[in-house]
């Protein structure tokens, strides 16, 4: 931590800051410029803040520098971490399709998504019961009902569940349902759920705020590792900008920054960043390019009637195009495939 | 609601627009133009949401035009509202000057930063007994300790207690303490907790999410409203843009906007706007010349101990600026100030 | 300046770091850290920028503590400044009305236009001869024509004029004409166009890029100044957010937020911030109250026929309910209107 | 063109709205709905902006649902362009890589970067004679020693030159020079320099304004376009929002979404949309997987000793990085590259 005085601080300021810092068992090391004094801050950094350096007489500003999260730092945990959903990796070594309608809708439309996601390869499927929206007289899922579809499909297709809980409350009973618990974006900064996920004993795939800095995001996570868990997936989904011809922008670069900072295995939803289905398949190559560990999209066996993100939901030729990318660009660029993964460890661990 | 077809639509595209549109009861208009053909909707908007019209063959995009909420809407309410909390109007005949410590810390810190506000002439007292926090290394607040200290106060200096609530799980027992419940910035889409809230049967103070638009902020309203509480306060509280020099930016135009679209009151929070508190008094004094229905300010009577945002908490000189503004501005705007108010009314019910 | 280094940088780095900066002159504190060390820079800052030392081994980051901004700084020159135009003084101890039409578009209307600015209150008249539109297909201005009826109106109305030059290479032209040039929000960082009006010899108005930061604003001032002319009025009018109920976002504590740091006079154009003009008003009164030293608005005879930016050109009962404010309100809030200052000024160097 | 009338608006702001476009020979549909009426126009779009619809009485507002821009759209040149910069394509059938130093900084040093940039595969070498810098005391550039330069490096390497310019009086020196002129993000909206290179008979190198929507930076190509010059290559490079980890955000969806709108050719910076030289390679890669047309990108013999935008700049195993994708990901993905068709070209015109 770095403090700056301001120009007009005096000596007395100055000491005052040192004796605080001192007074909580760190170091204070004064650097005085011609128009400003600086002071570097060595300890412990949880015990600063508490100071409220920034209240002090004569303190302009305050700059943190270490990073605040540290569970999923990078720091001390420099290899890269995998997370296991139901025995399909999502990691460094992997790439990891996911797929599935946005809402599940009834039986036969889910089975026939999933159907259509596994046919194009994908290894987890996704499918929302509880949805939130922006409008309270939008549909907003089927609720336990919608769990249940899912898990009869995964009974039915052999893939596990990812699916968004939005409450604490419903925690216990989505997680007996799925195999993966995920955090939307609306829910990014909602730090009860949070913990509640992390005390729920399934992997959890946590979406970025769509207006998070990749530290909050980072932070949301250190919320879930903190009580305990720390088999999370990160997906970027898009950040809310001044661009109006996508839902959202894509923040691509999101990608290699988490994986310079975090070991935590980060994914990319192109259907939500754009909400264009003609995007799904260059994003989802732009993705795989980068370095993402997988992507995440929606299908529907019949957008027109889908009741939730029709727009962006692929089908036939796209779906085709998407199956080829995820089929052949991870290994050009040095990646298996999960699902080859999936199968090897199921039969290492058999 | 208008649909815009793309210049190569066939006049099957159309025909099939026509159809879906007439089949839930609508009428459809069509406007052929040299490159493109517009269609206009006539009917029940909630029907079609139901059709997915973008995602039909030929649809280039649909143009919402109506406003999507009902209940909050100022088109069937023409007369602003005004709400009352514990005797105390916030509404467009009076301003309302809310202060307080940003978290409660102890009873004695509390009782002397609510003495410092009721001194300067808040009516309303504020202060958080639940904390969400970015880091879940930081202070998160006393939880029901912070409650009973705060019913302390208000028995103590006769002012209403405001207090947030963070979760849903938490909605009674705030609600047993409070005379308001806040719903903060990072909870604006937190839907299960907007409609507990709603039917908590107190008035709610709904502070715009940090990255809402004043449309979603208007629907999270919704959320409340519908679950039928419209004692609703709206609050704005800066937004996330790239300017650096403040925490958030104060989006001043959305007073008046909320107040020509929507009968709900609406104040401002300079505070947490922008995270600085040489900024509270200028900004305090922009939100009544713009027309606001009051303010909340954080005060502290030891910013440098602060738990919380300490760096924002006025006291001495700022905080008796601030009390000269409130008590000279609104008068000299054409506004009365909330405690003449209350005490009419208490004169008149009793 | 601080010099961050990684948690992986050697003590050959560190040395590396420090050795650098002694050789063009400074010192260097090195603060070791627990995990990183920071070096605390004391000397000219411009000679550090050639270090490059966000290149060197181990460094993680560079922190600058100063503002790079001088001429323009309020730090060695603390009392706010007074810009004169034509003998109308724009400052702290003033609040100076501009209005006029959006685009000169013919003799009458502007006259019209001007006279109904006058009228209300206004002592410096706008009107634009050179517009800079998004669209090569847009009404672009009269160019020398339109500078000929400003004079013309100039000398009808005796209000000084304040046009905008779009093009370094008509600086000449608009010099002889104007009173005061304007440079828009689309070339504030046109830097070839701000050295050319800094060496006009005429009082300059800047309005912020819509897109800049307060720091790049007063950067654009420097150039400005570096080239000699202090006479610099900076004219906020809003920045380019996610909103879409306004055209930008009125940033008001920018406001503040320069006065603090800047002793050049800031004015508030609510016209172009907002897009509104049912918006003009509260946020003119937002201006004053927030102790900005002026407005800029728009007026137009007859709105429907403006050739730009008709919407947002007040008549009637709001341009009524306009010079209400600026009659009343900086009085009230201990400021003379500009005006008087003008006549005062005028009565004395007579 | 849409007009949307208040649910206020009487028949008589209906018809009065309809004569208006009658009157410059459009046609009105109006659609009553049961709170609004709607009014769809059909006819030249050109003619109705000088309407001033949006000022009319009982208007709320006017949505324009065509393309503002027309010369560079790809609805009536449905055929993506190639644009050929000295015999180098720029198109949909091969992947161009440019590169060199940010600013030409000496004879020596633009040689070296030169070279390494054609060893890793560069067929269009990068370098800045004149940079727009924020700070006034930032090097800004060696001007037209500069661009003597990059002719001589040109005569040494054979690679065509690109080179920003930044006031339109210097058009015809550069281009004088140049192979492609460049227009940088901060002149997007220069208009007076986009219609000078749009007379100076070279290619051009469009920046996308790092505050410009997509459809501001293609109306800023229409401006060059409609002085006669479609050699227009659009260049996504960034842009502003509020996440710190990288200068600007890449706008990888840009891409695609251009090529559906627009038939010139894209391509885009990782360097300066990062600002670090740790993203440029997967940047490089996502840009190549999602359709992109090409990159361009920094390199720096020393970028310890760079005068400008050192921390970005490409060297050694990095570069390797970048060579090795620009040469395996665009045939992976069905283009050929560059200097392959270049030879082509040169054979078949030889």
């Amino acid at each position: 931590m770095v403090v700056v005085m301001t120009p007009e601080a005096t000596d007395a300021d100055i000491a005052h800051v040192v004796e605080k810092v001192e007074s909580v068992g760190g170091e204070a090391f004064v650097s005085k410029g011609v128009v400003r004094t600086i002071i570097g801050l060595v300890g412990d950094i949880d015990s600063f803040h508490g100071l409220n350096l920034r209240s002090l007489p004569g303190v302009a500003n305050v700059h943190r520098i270490s990073d605040p999260y540290k569970l999923v730092s990078r720091q001390h945990h420099p290899d890269r971490s995998t997370v296991w959903v139901r025995g399909v990796p999502v990691g460094p070594d992997s790439f990891t399709f996911m797929a599935g309608p946005c809402a599940v809708e009834s039986p036969q439309q889910t089975l026939e998504a999933v159907e259509m996601a596994k046919a194009a390869g994908a290894t987890i499927m996704r499918g929302g019961a509880y949805k939130p929206r922006t409008s309270p007289y939008a549909f907003q899922g089927l609720g336990e009902k919608g769990l249940e579809i899912l898990a009869a499909v995964r009974e039915a297709t052999g893939l596990p569940v990812v699916t968004e809980v939005v409450d604490a409350r419903d925690v216990p009973v989505v997680a007996q349902y799925a195999d993966m618990l995920q955090i939307g974006t609306r829910n990014a900064a909602n730090f009860g759920l949070l913990q509640a996920v992390g005390e729920a004993g399934k992997p959890v795939l946590l979406k970025r705020g769509m207006t998070a800095t990749i530290e909050e995001w980072l932070m949301a996570a250190e919320y879930i590792a903190q009580r305990g868990n720390l088999d999370i997936v990160l997906c970027e989904r898009g950040i809310r900008t001044f661009e109006p011809s996508t839902r959202n922008t894509l923040d691509i670069s999101a990608v290699p920054v988490v994986q310079a900072t975090s070991h935590l295995p980060v994914i990319v939803d192109p259907s939500h960043a754009s909400g264009r289905k003609d995007l799904v398949v260059p994003l989802s190559r732009a993705a795989i390019a980068v370095g993402a560990d997988g992507v995440i999209v929606d299908v529907h066996p019949d957008p027109e009637t889908a009741l939730c993100d029709g727009p962006q939901a692929l089908l036939g030729a796209e779906l085709r195009a998407l199956a080829q990318a995820v089929r052949q660009l991870p290994p050009a660029l040095g990646r298996v495939d999960a699902s080859a993964l999936a199968r090897t460890e199921a039969a290492t661990s058999a």
